[in-house]
């Protein structure tokens, strides 16, 4: 049985609803985009979804072999290896993508101490010299002017570190520690070219109110420059750990909404940071790795409720990640691992995927949202939506919505694109399949072909300015539906009436 | 409701099939394949379906510029040029085709009168000096010999004209002309080398059998050399003509069938040509290029039908066309035209061009077949199928198979590819859309992905040593089902059970 | 021996030269635009020069399907078709391309007579019907809108007709009719929007100073609308013809440049048109498509001698044609064939081929120029030019051309790009080859390797602020090159002069 | 000034060569063919030269993933994960390349120790236990046979570990440590399938006589299995190390090669081995990648006399490396940096790449060999040839050889290639440059047309059945040249000496 839910919307209204979900978009660490599976996984999220900016780890750890030290004359020197950021940033711009640069973490010849953190080992100290730290970023920047141009790099963002409110990503989560590192950090590249952009604070949902308040107290009583606030946000509780997986029950998304909205309170209660831009650097369902749910149909319809609402309080809110080539918890055993990507590795779309691609065709202006759907048009009157309905527990439960229109009498034509757990469901077909470890190029394509929304296009007449649109959701679907007006006009002598399956549908 | 079919079937049955969907394929006009929209639509065919031949008129026509004359001290000679040719046929053995060569139609300057055919004007007169012909004969195979080499050419089948007994095609249809025609080109091409395939008539179904038998009287009586037989089929009765538009019935697949069946039991009544090759150089439901029937479903499902019966009495039987680059009436006004093509112009798939896809994949053993399906296995028993179910008259006929399979005990995943007319129906989708004469970029995509079978994959457990499979088949569907043994070995972890969405279907 | 020329040229000197040569390209007719190697060679040209516009004949003629008529109801009734027309556009834009719309020939259902021109019989008789052609003009421009916006659309210039001073190519090269197609064309263009920019009388240089006056005179006192003037230019004399070839003596470029000017001073004694755009709409060494001087050194360098002046006096000068998919005169029956293109087919590279790609990397301010030369600097003092030796008698004769520059002092790199019958030369290493007419893979591709330009790099420092540059100019010989301040800095370690043939070349 | 030498040569005539030059090339280690610029460079050198086989270290180390222990219900479990090598080999078997698979070297969590070497940290150390190495091999066999077949994966050579004769590769040089590492290896692979090939011991030469000695006496001894022998060999003297590079002497190539055949004469005394294929799987004139000898002509001539001579005593002899990317010392700061590759990175060619490319072609029967030149013909008589001359030396030497040829009267065409220091050497045009260390867009396609061979066509024609060939070889210069018969015929009315540069050249 479906639960049938009935709007009344006119073309006039306006509902509120920024979208914001294509700013950014999270990857792993800069040494895996040298990968060609990287390269292709990204060129196909660029070419359906195209992203603006892109965030990940790593950019000065040791395997992108930027920082290096030697002897000459018995003093100890330093040089700069900017090769492999080179290749990385170059092939982003190839593909329409800003960095979003990340600085961290430690090279080993400038860090404190041996503290590395993931299967890839990233250095999580404080640098031993605070200014060869501001020298190595001085460098670096002064790079990006030479090989991009200054008014390219000076519409980049720079955040300071990741998630220095964990002691696993910054020695004991020393506070004073990050506030010297961001100052340090942030005025080096202010005095590149003040126009710059840097923020802070980059820290994940712990102890994080506190964090955001003593860091921005300490960015006001020190002058210390901060041109927008990051922080992150995942919407699972604690995991349990089964072999390579682990398991995770979602929160409520208003839950995770209050904790967005509480970080924009606690920046605008410092008048010179009111209306400040918040970054969300890093957002998920679940956190780690290894948990099934980034595979399903169920993130996708819960991402797209996010998507349609933390533009409310956000400017960006990064999807960590866009593909399956990641290492942070080492390398993944079968191409459905349970890892952050839009994408499974063989670059086949996952269903948040087309959460995202279905969010890019929304227009200007909103007209109608809920807890549901949100429904837009542009100034030609076209109309896109995009509908879901998340369900986490075992049972299934359906969705009926209906929109009443208040269109212009005319013909229109409809085309939904569903993706929900029957039509566009990959992880099934893979287990279906018998979950084999290594894909054959047959079995790959097979998994694409299951990995395509189903597409339908209708078309119907309206009279009496008023029009009934009925979408239904089974459970886990995302819906996208678009409706414009049409003239249609056949050619001399074509009579669909008189071609077995040609006649116009009108349901 | 559905008519319930039921079929008891066991890997160890023979069933009489043979696969000759891919020898061949049809094309329009040489000059055609000049064009890129052409070379994209055959690329896209060879990509997926993979023919192993090509034919098609005009290869002797002005537009291809081969045969040339000029006056040079008080004579006139003649001079060959073969760069269009060479274009033409290098493009084609690229691809991975053959050409399946047709002889035709008269150059003008060799020509005995000004009779054309067709919008593109071929001429179809005889030549006026059968030696002049007979040296552009071999001309011709020469230059083929120096540019491709002696041994791939003789691969290649050469047919000499086209339907000579329609007065359209050959002044006056008329066979002494046609004989002589035949038997000088035969001798011709023996000259160059004895191993080249030569063949006729060409003929149509318009007074065929006292054509064949007269022909064959021919060329044994006269010991004309002769190594294949050739004809035409096509199944509708005589159109009725509204615009741009002919509309028609099918015939019978029975009569259909019918109609090959005597051409081959004249064929053996000749001692000296029994069981020699019979090609059906060109087939299809209708014969005119402004039918809707062959942007339908029913061509599909119809054509399926004739593609698991034609392979018992013909070599080959070459489908007329594979894509909608076609000017015999001229161009068309829209991209959905009722052309003959595989292909709608901008490169999408109509439902015919699945039921040669699903052909492909059938395998070396046939197991069972009906006039509703084939089923196939590999060595490894790999079972494979394709079912069909056209309904012609308006009102909806639905079948539902079940096959009784006696697999062993173990896991297994069928596949199956659906196309009916509500999952995989451009034309419909097209006439929707309002039926728009000139597609943009975003309506293109569309209708492409209206072009799509729909995929699905599930697991099933054998116990007993027996399976029931069904296949439920709309109106028009076109089916194509796979079954394979799996041995299912899961992650580390990963419990199917715990994911929303993710778990094994067994139904 | 070479004879010596020195150039005192300073970076603060100013010279007149204006750089139209990549405004617009001729192209053979529109129905060739559909073929797959039209489009390789486009591309190829695009990729590396990039034309802006592009003109060719046959938009309106009937292998473009363009124009139709049925009876209908006792009536006789027209319809049109873009079919062909979006192809050939969508694919010129998708290059970068914006059509220079030549607007002719005649459709045969519209034309008043039956005289064609050329071996593809483009009709060229009035209209038989003034406002069904004025009808035509509107209904294309009613597609033109639909299909690129009319912001696009505009920015299109429209010619009418083409060299209606010669009778091949308008019936009688009557003034009177020409002016009343080029006044019903204008209107009916301005009727769908004053913007649309047209032209005329699109004439050779054939009785052109009377009909350039008359034609003025007459839009001048019927205000009959006009955006700009067109013309063509040819540099040969009359042709002596043997077998497909003609061959022709060049004019000197003074006479050429002079007929151009006459052409100037005639439209500014018009004072309401004075200052007006001038467009050459086509110009070449020789206008026959059979003059193997287009494939020549030669040609390249008067075309570069050409290219340096004609922009003193016309705003475009399109060079006739891009390629050598062309059929005015037949189909070649060799890869080089003396047809106009700057590719050869299989897109091979001419030498003027490369004149082109030399001129478009001149920079804005141009600091010196005499018959051999141009020397251009951008804003950062980057110095590059081109320079040129034509020699059409058979005797060589070589120049050095010596530059002194007041170059500050420091390091600087000069890149050289030379073309010249010995190192760029595909026709003769084509004749050396035995001018095979059928090219296999092997030799197109050794046909490729002797197009190419030699290239060198060079270092050498200035002091003194003063440099001298030279230049070596063989017969035929066109040069590009190159200088730019550079700053070495070498890796820790790199020692070139330890290096065996990596050491710096002073010379 | 020239040195002149002749060579008289018949077409009938033997020499020994025996061309393997293209069996095998090396890579960097594994991991690095995850990369997009490795596969770029890998694509570019198949399609140009195409290798048959490729070897490279570092398959079963840790940043492969395929080696990991657990613990479940208080035992230590181990568990194989094979995504990285199956997207590795999938690559290469893409591209035409069999693995010559190097086993090597440790998985961490399978050492004895935690020695290693190079930037990437190759653990060194035998495993600490032996079964568990066995079983690894013997899973990944396995795992070759699942995934590519058996038939393939018995034609692949497997080589045990990389010279175990350095205290840097294997802990402490120890040999019966290597020898059991050998043989329980060896066994293992002959478990899989006794079709397996497998060999050893894969040492450089230090201490290699004794090395091989002991390594083939223990194999008889013990009844080892062994198919082939496989040594390493490079031609430089020990490096002065300064800054990031090491300089170094060549060895005389008479020295060189007097090791192999010491080698081989060590194989051949033992009556078993005696003709057994002897595989130099790793050669080179410089063994370390900072030596800008590899980036020059010199190496390019030297390495071609190599090629010309040991293929007398070697089956296979694998240029380490076909590209630039590699990390054994580090990441390069530049683009030229003196690394092993073919291609400098940005997929450059260095004029050694070109000696392959031009080896590739030589024919299947040798007429003539000196320390200059090879000379080769096929069945039809074409004859091409490779000529050399390195010159380490400061000073230049140039040779001019001259050869005298007994060809049948008529028309010939001869095709020259040279690359040398004036025509070919990326490296002195960035040197000219000023060694840009981060080449943008423009530098890249700069350097790009520096590295091409100086083509050339020329005509001549025998008479009295001798001809007489110049080939001028300028201080490194390496050339390719081809003879082949032509029959020239003139398209009607083509007069070349009517036509400006268009004269056939008869110097």
């Amino acid at each position: 049985m479906k639960q049938p839910l009935q709007y009344k919307v006119s073309l006039k209204d306006n509902a509120s609803f920024t979208n914001n979900a294509l700013f950014c978009v999270g990857t792993g660490r800069m040494n895996l985009a040298l990968r060609k599976e990287y390269h292709d996984q990204l060129m196909k999220v660029q070419e359906e979804i195209h992203f603006s900016h892109i965030r990940g780890h790593g950019l000065l750890c040791d395997d992108m072999a930027v920082y290096h030290t030697y002897e000459e004359d018995g003093e100890v020197k330093t040089e700069y290896n900017f090769t492999y950021i080179d290749l990385v940033f170059d092939d982003y711009l190839s593909m329409g993508l800003k960095p979003f640069v990340e600085l961290g973490f430690m090279p080993e010849a400038l860090a404190s101490g041996r503290q590395t953190i993931f299967y890839w080992k990233g250095n999580v100290t404080p640098p031993m010299d605070y200014n060869k730290w501001a020298d190595l970023i001085k460098a670096l920047v002064s790079h990006f002017f030479d090989r991009y141009g200054k008014e390219e790099v000076v519409t980049w963002p720079f955040e300071v570190w990741n998630e220095p409110n964990l002691p696993g990503f910054w020695k004991d989560a020393s506070m004073d520690e990050y506030f010297r590192l961001y100052e340090v950090t942030a005025k080096a590249l202010k005095e590149c070219d003040a126009r710059l952009r840097v923020g802070g604070p980059a820290i994940c949902g712990v102890d994080d109110k506190r964090w955001l308040t003593c860091f921005l107290e300490h960015c006001s009583q020190h002058k210390v420059p901060l041109d927008f606030v990051t922080r992150h946000a995942y919407a699972t509780d604690s995991p349990e750990l089964i072999g390579h997986y682990e398991y995770q029950k979602l929160r409520k998304p208003e839950d995770f909404m209050e904790e967005l909205r509480e970080s924009r309170r606690i920046i605008d209660s410092f008048s010179e940071y009111k209306d400040m831009e918040m970054h969300i650097t890093e957002f998920n369902t679940s956190y780690t790795p290894r948990n099934p749910i980034h595979d399903t149909n169920l993130n996708a319809a819960y991402t797209a409720r996010l998507l349609s609402e933390m533009g409310d309080v956000c400017a960006s809110y990064s999807y960590w990640t866009f593909g399956d080539v990641f290492e942070e918890t080492g390398v993944a055993y079968t191409p459905f691992s349970g890892c952050f990507g839009l994408l499974a590795n063989g670059s086949i779309p996952k269903p948040t995927y087309w959460t995202f691609a279905f969010f890019k065709h929304l227009k200007e202006n909103a007209i109608a949202r809920s807890e549901h759907f949100v429904l837009t048009r542009d100034n030609d009157k076209n109309i896109c939506g995009v509908a879901w309905n998340p369900v986490e527990e075992m049972e299934d439960k359906e969705l009926a919505l209906t929109f009443s229109l208040d269109l212009t009498d005319g013909d229109y034509m409809i085309v939904t694109k569903m993706v929900d757990e029957c039509t566009c469901n990959p992880l099934r077909a893979w287990t279906n399949m018998g979950t084999p470890a290594y894909l054959n190029k047959e079995q790959k394509e097979l998994l694409l072909d299951c990995a395509r929304p189903q597409i339908n296009v209708k078309q119907f007449r309206v009279m009496d300015d008023a029009a009934q649109i009925e979408i239904p959701l089974s459970s886990n679907a995302v819906c996208y539906f678009e409706i414009q007006r049409i003239y249609p006009k056949a050619d001399r002598g074509f009579r669909p009436e008189r071609i077995r399956g040609g006649n116009i549908m009108m349901e």
